[in-house]
């Protein structure tokens, strides 16, 4: 009916009451300027900072939103809108501002991360893929940068494709995580997207098509002469090391030589003690150990305390789904229409009124505290939020995925130590100033006042 | 690079290590028929039952499963596979069969699908995707049919795509869901794409942007004469329920009566019972509440126990992201090759060798008990697995998606009533045939002895 449908570049892809609030918007003829924070609630208890992500997709999916022809044909067909609200949705294209944290950017709860300023409707409809977007690579950017901060100097890759949630999510996921410090990723196209290096082995199933381990590692030698990881758990993980020590000569002199080897289950620590010594003691002290299967970062951190001898770990669905927290308490809220600051009292989600600034504070290199406040003070400090789209295109080009994943890396040797842990830590001051909590009580008063109005 | 890419259809969304296989096998001229079978190991805790999905989207992807120019050239500039490897990738198509259960069947832990039997190559390479598919679909229908247990007679509706992991997780959970019972979902694709209900109302932002409640309420009256349902608690609850109450007669004598409000903060029991002796104080007893905001099955079970006046409800992040068990511990393993069955040894990650089917035992209309055996077996009982794919084709149409979510339905009627309520269960049995085990036996003999063959 919609002919190719790629939701991740539909414009249809929202919640229904987008398209019914676009519609009485446009009957109301209410179309002033409005202004929308997204930022998260809450910190979760086994987070001690959120990692800014996704917003290069978030300028991809404004500079492209249209509806297409097959798509407003079938809206049409459905009888829930007038035909001059078809032709308002025929003619959409985001003309507005946005301005937002660049990515690799630290972030804690309540603070914006990216407002968009733009014609009502055109704000309002955005909402629901901006969320999509923004929520899953912050998600899994701040998941990852837990797993590079507990495992200094290890490699670290992406293996959580095929338990991501979805298509996208698998491919986003390798592009948040390389962005939070990660060494690579096995999806393939994270590589011709993004250029993040991909990296890959052997399944069980290779083992087990051969009749025994020794052919299957033989064949894998004659087409993968340069890189040549095998994997030891299939039958017997020590028995696969000694057949390793016993192949390795004849490998290497076919110029195949052993880089290393992988381990997939068991108790990998204890597996990858013994492999170390069954590799050692036969003077294969340059092959290298990796591991994968069931990790996470408090696993990671145990096996750098404990000097267990694994180089490097492939971490799959507790990185792709963020198992411990599979989602954080974000919004997108209107923060101001037609240039009066706006506010939501609902209880327990109340929000902060007005177009907001962070502006960030260090002492001796080290994050000191952040003062949340109107995006028109003057305060001290380094203010996060940049500007990124003007009249609907971004101003310049953004920062490249490398260069996100750089300042990633200088953010998070700039948080202070408490944070860096994976223990719950003391949390980080984010201050409001005297001009936000004024204007917020401005609001609740003149809100009141208007309610008891009779019309 | 790539052109435009659509990450749910391309063929290149795959672990690299599926390529390195397909070439090695390539190399070594291994086509013969494989096996590989889909399974989940195990049941979580807070989980009594799997229910089968994704099917639809799997055979899908098979029938249309190549890579394009664009692909090829890419693969080929990265210089990691020889010229005939890329030729034999231009030439993929996938040629095999599939058995699996169809959609909205209730199943267990280690019973297969589905199970893919095809050239080696062929049955590989599919691997990554064919997991991503059916494990979140298989994850999301799981989780939503215990809400739909928990909340019997109540509308249940998905609206959780801004916290899915992704577009296609929006989607798919949209999909998943209904199938297992859900009444709809605020995902407008989710009509056009699967012939879902769609629903929805009004964000705070559109109550926020008007000078007062009642104006908001009046303007969306004026578009939505049909099906009002109106956001009551972006301010003060109560005091909005007085104002529906207030406005009721002249938007029903403006042939805009009121159908419903929404609460979607504060303590939802609460709020409703005393929104619902507003409304009704006024006469307003048609008036239909729906809660959103923070649901899960628990929740909804408790409300269900203490009768609490909500009608609908608006279930989000915990069923889209499945929070309380956001990924399933699933595998897709090669249990034959060349007719020999295969099977892996690894510690906690044993598989059962061979083809299998699983056998399914009714008493009183309720499910007794499975048995796992061999494809070829003979056995009592309903055998799960049907023929879906033979030839790289669909043999017939699949059942529709109304079909598997009625067949979903007297799938949950029939379990039994411990596995039908929220609490941990028995186990369900699940018993393997005696030949089942005797062929475990066999393999574990035979791969022990060609370890031991020197070559």
């Amino acid at each position: 009916m919609l002919g190719a449908f790629d939701p991740a570049r539909s414009l249809l892809l929202t919640d229904l009451y987008e398209l019914s609030m676009l519609d009485a918007y446009r009957r109301e003829g209410m179309a002033a300027l409005a202004s929308f924070e997204f930022f998260v609630r809450k910190l979760p208890p086994c987070r001690n900072f959120f990692v800014a992500a996704g917003l290069a997709q978030v300028v991809e999916f404004l500079e492209n939103a249209r509806f297409t022809e097959g798509e407003l044909a079938w809206l049409a067909s459905t009888g829930r809108f007038p035909p001059e609200t078809i032709e308002h949705l025929r003619a959409f294209r985001f003309t507005g501002e946005v301005d937002a944290m660049p990515e690799g950017t630290v972030f804690f709860a309540d603070e914006p991360v990216l407002r968009v300023t733009a014609p009502l409707p055109e704000a309002q409809l955005v909402e629901s893929r901006l969320i999509n977007l923004l929520h899953f690579q912050i998600l899994i950017a701040s998941k990852a940068a837990r797993m590079v901060l507990a495992a200094p100097g290890k490699i670290l890759l992406d293996f959580g494709l095929r338990r991501a949630h979805g298509a996208e999510a698998g491919l986003l996921a390798a592009r948040a995580s390389w962005l939070a410090g990660f060494t690579g990723t096995a999806t393939v196209p994270a590589d011709p997207l993004f250029g993040i290096p991909i990296y890959g082995t052997m399944a069980h199933s290779f083992v087990q098509a051969f009749a025994s381990e020794r052919e299957a590692f033989a064949a894998f030698a004659r087409s993968h002469p340069k890189a040549l990881i095998l994997l030891i758990d299939t039958y017997d993980t020590e028995a696969a090391a000694r057949l390793v020590v016993e192949m390795a000569p004849e490998l290497a002199a076919r110029g195949t030589p052993v880089r290393g080897v992988r381990l997939d289950s068991g108790d990998l620590a204890a597996h990858a003690r013994a492999v170390r010594a069954i590799l050692d003691g036969a003077g294969l002290r340059e092959v290298k150990i990796f591991a994968s299967g069931g990790l996470d970062e408090h696993l990671l951190a145990r096996h750098v305390a404990e000097g267990v001898p694994i180089d490097g770990y492939g971490v799959g669905t507790s990185l792709t789904t963020s198992t411990d927290w599979p989602a954080l308490d974000c919004a997108y809220k209107l923060v101001a229409y037609a240039g009066e600051p706006r506010r939501k009292r609902s209880e327990g989600k109340a929000t902060w009124p007005g177009a907001k600034q962070v502006w960030r504070s260090y002492e001796n290199g080290r994050m000191a505290g952040d003062r949340l406040g109107l995006a028109e003070e003057r305060q001290e400090g380094e203010p996060l939020l940049v500007p990124v789209m003007r009249g609907g295109r971004r101003i310049g080009p953004l920062p490249t995925l490398a260069e996100a994943r750089e300042r990633c890396a200088r953010e998070l040797a700039g948080l202070p130590d408490a944070l860096r842990r994976l223990d719950p830590a003391p949390a980080y001051p984010v201050e409001p100033t005297a001009a936000l909590r004024a204007l917020a009580e401005a609001c609740d008063r003149r809100q009141r006042e208007r309610a008891e109005e009779r019309p």
